[in-house]
């Protein structure tokens, strides 16, 4: 089945030009462009006056960020041109482990994107965390022999690559045996210990936010994921890297994108557009989004309007604002006038199914477990930062005869981590402040990287429904007050992703953020996004596991009262 | 062991720069390029005032046309910086087949430079050739397997690509299988059958002799290989690919390189002075034989000096003459003061050398083998002409009751081809004109592409004994008169190649051209050279062939009397 595209104007990624000719497709492959004519094909799309792109490429991004399944989430990227992600299951592998994994790609295999994944390198994250998967070397060397698996997932621990530790090693190692790349993940370190972290064969980065970090790992021959996400944007401070000749060793990545940000601002094609907004030549841009990004994971057949490359075409009014009208992937239309065409929800292994499905263990929770047992010295808060998600300690002395220590005054609320993947009844108690929640309570399934049951409140009976709620909706986000559920978000698919479309999704997100915000708020806070990071030690300084306080600068378990015997 | 290269030039081919810095080298690979100092390192190399290039790489060789064996080709490349080839064995296989392949992969495993090897794809080359091995689609994806084999070789058969020959599409169905790339070779197509071409995977050509060529192929996706061999001289047609953006989609590639002219000019290190001398920027040229090539074949480790790359380090006096100095290959010094240091022959299995050894499988010849039986009507005769490879027709009527048809002062003399593989005793008999030769005979064990044993001789006589001595030799080439060999050199190795060293190997080749040259001579007519390629059938007009005259226009066997009936 042959389809002319007539008369459009292409954007060649190879010259960095337009020009205007004909692509003539082949089933899932394009077999020309040039002087064709109708005569040479079964059907003719006449493209006269618009653009033909190739699809857009996201070379990093987890898709559970999006709180959307891989169906939903290929339905509401595919009306922005992305027609390839290079995703890393890292969330729902410390939640579900090695059936996550295979969840996600089992579920993407048939979808209309081409999605590859690589292996999560560092799950659990740290050894502070109980998390529900882990991944050792022979795990992920198992992984490695699936099609559809093209590299280990980014390498957060840099400490380990650069110290050698065994464990870290093995999974490089496994990574080089099979062939595979490895993504990085190393913010902030520069000179030897750079050097040492790339010479293990870590040849990208998506983590530079300033340009300064961004120059020194491309000189030292690291791809520059130039990423433009949600949360962090470092598009800005990036910008010089779309000049000659910088510009060919990059590309553009979301890293993390949440459903209402993708549904509105786009994907890919957002970070070409503010791009362009801010200067950069929008054929620079549309190339590191394209034949770049399938050059640096070795996908020779993506990337480009060629003879030979796999028919993703994307159909654009103008080059300029780059709207996508219409998509072709694989030569099959998926996209008409902007919408997604229907197709099948994919088929899950009834054992993966039942495995992401009843991912929150836990037993009922009772009120009596958030109560806090007083201790010896000042206390350790932790202190949210506006805008940003590190912590700080807050020492200070509480009373806890009145509420237990809470005190809405001084913006002091409780805070707990539940472990919710085996139900070990192991519970992380203590304070937080910043929130500026004064009255009921929060909690989530969705935090990192572990993705424990994470509950803050006023008092200990409105944390108690909080996560019970969660509990009985098998994972999600709740906001309670006066033993009330406000609203909540279901997310069953390991706690981390709903069964909605990405507009429902978006607006129960944006309903339960408004009714959190009703609880009290604080400047520069976003009390689900910020409690997501609070349980994660491996970003600084103080953060709550499920067996209680560590101090990640000191890099050991620390007790609630400063005063206590260690807990390490 | 840790090697510290202090204060040298680094040429940064990320980022088209040198800069002043230090390498660190840690056994074969490079672990850092930064402020280092002696403290980190074991030893120190001090390279102030020099330039640090990345070893040069040939993305296109054939070995067997230096007439050098692995071990000896490499002695002879390593002063001229080249640490790396991607070696096409297309000659051995046509005689040896997959023990010739054989041959070349387990001989290179251990060499000092880094050979990677393409499978031929078109072994034999057409259905008229009666060649030594024959490679089908099973026997390539055997050969897949070979870590050392990362693609399939010159498809030359572009007319089988285009209109879909099942055998040719096997081939590339097993490349693409086994996720090998393919080499391209399609001179003069364009258009839609460029694109059916292109379009079945094969992602670069080396045969592109005009910039137009060049464009239409790199618009279209494909790398181009800028071709700078003995013979074949593109660089100064396609200058224009050094400018930008078009340079980051080429490489530069010898494809045959004479023994002489390896020994005497240089290798890829040529190539680059060649088009900085034609203005190109040397930058561009040194990352098009670094990291470009390697970024066409996959190899992520190599062309570039940066942490995590092999240490293949070229210390050069400056950058603009290219002259390299010391050559650091895997972190080992191979290269001295411009002079190879010494390293052991390879060990080779005894059936692969015994084959290897006896490939000129031919009973003792009599004189009376090459008399030919007059025929009807005008005589078919093979012109060749100066300075080119193909021939044309020279229709005349021959007496053949006066010297069975030779007539010096016409310049037509007798012309053999004799199958020497399996002594089939199959031999094509008849004339050619254009050589200049009056006297005497000279014969060759290398001729295009099935290597069987040619002759051109004015007597029989002469004729036997020069077919006798190299059957005598074991393959090679040979100058006679008057019943006494002048001259030899010879090629052991499958008749292809010698045992010497690159100036012994010039130094025979130089003295059995001016014995040839002593037998008569022609301007622009390189006697062995052109008969090399009287019996490839693949090149217009007519050839011969063990089993007579080829039409190849026509695409089949003609009779040597135009009036004789079809031997088709």
């Amino acid at each position: 089945m042959r389809t002319l595209f007539r008369n459009g104007r292409i954007i060649n990624v190879f010259t960095d030009t337009v020009q205007e000719t004909n692509v003539l497709i082949d089933g899932e492959r394009i077999i020309g462009v040039g002087a064709y004519s109708c005569e040479d094909a079964d059907s003719v799309v006449d493209v006269s006056g618009k653009v033909i792109c190739p699809g857009l490429i996201d070379g990093h991004i987890h898709i559970e960020s999006t709180m959307l399944n891989p169906a939903e989430f290929v339905r509401a990227c595919l009306p922005h041109g992305t027609t390839t992600v290079i995703a890393d299951p890292h969330e729902i592998a410390n939640v579900s482990g090695l059936y996550g994994i295979g969840y996600m790609i089992e579920t993407s295999r048939k979808l209309p994107m081409t999605v590859y994944y690589v292996v999560p390198s560092c799950v659990p994250a740290t050894e502070f965390d109980e998390s529900g998967g882990v991944l050792n070397a022979q795990d992920i060397a198992v992984l490695f022999n699936d099609p559809y698996v093209i590299g280990l997932g980014e390498m957060m621990n840099f400490p380990g690559v650069i110290s050698g530790v065994p464990d870290v090693m093995a999974k490089i190692g496994a990574a080089h045996k099979a062939g595979k790349l490895i993504n990085g993940h190393a913010p902030m370190i520069s000179g030897a210990e750079l050097d040492r972290y790339i010479a293990a064969g870590i040849f990208d980065d998506h983590e530079c936010s300033t340009i300064e970090e961004a120059l020194e790992r491309l000189n030292k021959g690291q791809w520059i994921m130039i990423r433009q996400g949600t949360a962090a944007r470092d598009l800005e401070a990036l910008l010089p890297l779309f000049e000659e000749p910088l510009s060919r060793r990059c590309l553009l990545v979301t890293d993390d994108k949440h459903p209402a940000d993708l549904l509105h601002n786009g994907h890919i094609d957002s970070i070409i557009r503010q791009a362009v907004q801010k200067g950069a030549p929008v054929l620079t841009a549309v190339r590191m989004a394209t034949l770049q990004a399938a050059q640096r994971f070795g996908l020779n057949d993506l990337g480009a309007i060629a003879p030979g490359y796999q028919a993703d075409l994307l159909i654009l009014d103008d080059l300029e604002t780059m709207r996508v009208k219409d998509v072709y992937r694989r030569g099959v239309k998926v996209v008409t006038d902007g919408q997604t065409l229907p197709f099948a929800d994919p088929q899950i292994r009834p054992d993966i199914w039942k495995t992401v499905r009843n991912s929150v263990m836990l037993r009922k929770l009772d009120s009596a477990m958030f109560h806090i047992e007083p201790g010896r010295g000042p206390c350790r808060v932790i202190r949210v930062i506006p805008d940003q998600l590190i912590t700080k300690e807050y020492r200070t002395e509480l009373d806890l005869t009145e509420n237990n220590g809470v005190d809405t005054e001084k913006d002091i609320i409780k805070l707990a981590v539940i472990e919710r993947h085996v139900d070990s009844g192991h519970i992380g108690l203590g304070y937080i402040t910043g929130l500026g929640i004064r009255k009921g309570a929060i909690a989530s399934s969705v935090s990192h990287d572990s993705h424990n049951l994470i509950v803050a409140g006023v008092t200990d009976e409105d944390m108690t429904v909080a996560a019970n709620h969660i509990r009985e909706i098998g994972g999600g986000l709740a906001v309670v007050c006066d033993g009330r559920v406000l609203a909540d978000m279901p997310l069953p698919i390991a706690g981390l992703m709903g069964l909605g479309t990405a507009s429902e999704m978006a607006e129960q997100n944006r309903k339960v953020r408004e009714a959190a915000a009703g609880l009290g708020s604080a400047p520069g806070i976003e009390p689900f996004m910020n409690l997501a990071f609070v349980s994660l030690p491996v970003i600084p300084d103080i953060k709550m596991t499920t067996q209680g306080l560590v101090d990640v600068n000191a890099w050991k378990r620390v007790p609630l009262f400063a005063d206590n015997a260690d807990k390490a």
